[in-house]
């Protein structure tokens, strides 16, 4: 029998030790938002004296701030209470849509502190040109970032497509294929920001980061196993599982957009026939509804108009059969709608939910157990994005010590 | 910003560091094979005395055996051959599908030492006579198993439906609702082998059971990530991710056979319409084709036989359409069909192939790429079940001390 699961077994020498619990220390900040060196310590299991020998050198490079305040635990005496710094380490997350971009600045906290946004119909320029009016914007919340002592250690991408290794494999909606867009948005912006020489780009796909925002920042309480649909142009998915997005062996998991729903339906722009996102898409559902935009269908819809109620019911039902077979598979705790979804709850939630009671073979999915949700506001894919660029600090405060 | 990763930072107290490391040195000589103290030390990073006394342990307790052989590395003296026991702890693994029971005792190293099975209405009785029989048939296999001085430590059950804490939920072919399959199995076991009064009985899924003998004992070479489909008289499913099952919330993920393919399709015996295993299921392929059994099927689909051709390659279209869906989810490095599946392979895997080449948003699939594979014939669920016990010996041998 081969193959038992991989043996672990690091060399722990005392640099690689302090390292890791300074990561331990700040993360333990973080999560607890503020705190105490006695409750870190008594929290992660080391001596008082270990404790703030870490808070000192995290709060000597900028990490952790003392915040004026005492705190009288149970036992011992008041202690100075902890914080993590709000200037300094910042994430910069970029959501490059199909018809806006939106960019988020975020202190080490995960606040946001900046942020930005642009309607732009990006299907109608180059890439390259995409690319550089983003930059455009993000050079614009990092002058106002700086203008708030922040400083910037990554920027992350967010793109409605398959993403892997910088590159922007395929975005149908985009008309994008095989785009350098890490290259491409690095060098635009080096021109913008001529501040900040070598800032990290990296990317994902959109559902992703709005996904990881939605774990962080959400609503969700302590669901950390869902699945996450977001409604744009074309129709995004991510699967959390335990807390982590799952990612798939080409970091191409997720897309439920393209879950066929009616095997001869209409043509889609990913070359296949009958996926989700030729029924629940945003252009799909405006045109069922005869509408020029979302906030007009979703008036018509809530003011009971006929066509609009039934496009909205109609994408629910198409939402519901490919969920269905999604929740068969993955057997999530909750299912969450993004995008433009949210504002349409009212009329697509009840559709959704009774294809899934009808068809999720458990028996575990009833609209009473609240387990469709809707997106939170507070969660755009360029927060989580940004976000993702604040966790690398957080997993090794000292490779960021400026 | 909440929820960074859980904070890990175990004791390790001498005791418990013996405990590990006595089964990492298991683990180590378990994957090799065969190998020596020297390769063990090498390999897990501890001094040759502390392996030495390790494997010292193993062997009184009876996990590892000398086998006799020396062998002569690059640097050293010659080290004595080391290799799992061959007698002492085992696992019996029993599936119950539709229409048989299997059942396979497997030593330390993973080896089928006994394999009995029988062909069982099991629609025909009730849950109890069921896993009655089943007993009966997993105590013969126990005589056989002590005849080779093979002493089991755990029963695994692997069945067709939804299982959670030991209770088949649900298992539509079956007609069992809420079956405490674990309960029912030991009483009617504890009757019929009275030499080993308390063997702990556990269950799972069957496509999850047959999933993990594939990975552990199949063809698949450095693929870790791997969606897999049992083609029974149901359709299961499960799904492995790096080397680990994906589970659920509820441990109910996998359930592609009820997949919707068509909205309005027939009623499944799951209470949906249009489910996979409606086409591509064994009874839906022998009544589409007219055939009286699975190799009355294939003979006459290798023979070109027109309906025969037709049954075969319209379900691996549903197949494929199914599966192209789960793709686009969970991006896998490979799908697995097993069950019935292999022996149809020259007609249906093509017609698999063709939806999923169609379909798959990454442009990635394509026959050529050899993605889509036939399960092994070394992989029956039995042999998971009883392999997934001896991983718990594994894992912490101590706990399974005679």
């Amino acid at each position: 029998m081969k193959k038992t699961p991989p043996i672990r077994e690091p060399k722990a020498d005392k640099a690689s030790v302090r390292r890791h619990n300074l990561s331990l220390v700040l993360r333990t900040v973080h999560d607890a938002g503020e705190t105490t060196r006695a409750a870190v310590a008594a929290r992660v299991g080391l001596t008082r004296a270990a404790v703030s020998s870490l808070v000192e050198q995290l709060m000597e490079q900028g990490f952790l701030v003392e915040s004026g305040k005492t705190f009288s635990g149970q036992a011992g005496r008041p202690g100075t209470v902890l914080k993590p710094a709000g200037t300094g380490p910042a994430g910069l997350g970029v959501e490059i849509n199909v018809d806006y971009v939106s960019v988020c600045v975020v202190d080490l906290a995960g606040t946001d502190r900046v942020r930005v946004a642009e309607p732009l119909d990006n299907r109608a320029a180059e890439p390259a040109e995409v690319l550089a009016r983003a930059a455009g914007l993000a050079a614009k919340a990092l002058r106002s970032a700086a203008e708030r002592e922040l400083r910037p250690t990554g920027v992350r991408l967010a793109l409605p497509g398959l993403v892997s290794y910088g590159t922007v494999q395929q975005a149908p909606n985009l008309g994008w294929n095989r785009v350098p867009a890490d290259k491409l948005f690095g060098e635009a912006l080096a021109g913008r920001w001529p501040g900040q020489a070598e800032l990290p780009v990296t990317s994902d796909n959109e559902a992703n980061a709005a996904a990881l925002a939605e774990l962080w920042f959400g609503a969700l309480g302590d669901v950390r196993s869902f699945l996450y649909l977001t409604g744009e142009i074309g129709v995004g998915g991510a699967i959390v599982v335990d807390g982590e997005l799952l990612r798939g062996a080409h970091g191409f998991a997720g897309e439920i957009g393209h879950l066929p729903v009616d095997a001869d339906g209409p043509l889609c722009r990913c070359g296949s026939r009958g996926c989700l996102e030729q029924y629940a898409g945003q252009s799909a559902l405006l045109r069922a509804a005869g509408a020029a935009g979302v906030e007009e269908l979703a008036r018509a819809a809530d003011a009971g108009e006929p066509r609009a109620v039934a496009a909205v019911e109609e994408a629910g039902r198409m939402l519901g059969l490919a969920l269905s077979g999604a929740v068969n598979l993955l057997d999530p705790e909750a299912v969450v709608l993004g995008g433009i979804y949210p504002r349409l709850m009212p009329r697509l939630g009840p559709a959704v939910d009774a294809e899934l009671a009808r068809r999720v073979v458990s028996g575990l999915w009833t609209p009473a157990a609240g387990r469709l949700r809707p997106a939170s506001p507070a969660t755009p894919a360029s927060r989580g994005a940004a976000a993702f660029v604040m966790r690398q600090v957080l997993d090794d405060p000292l490779a960021y010590t400026p």
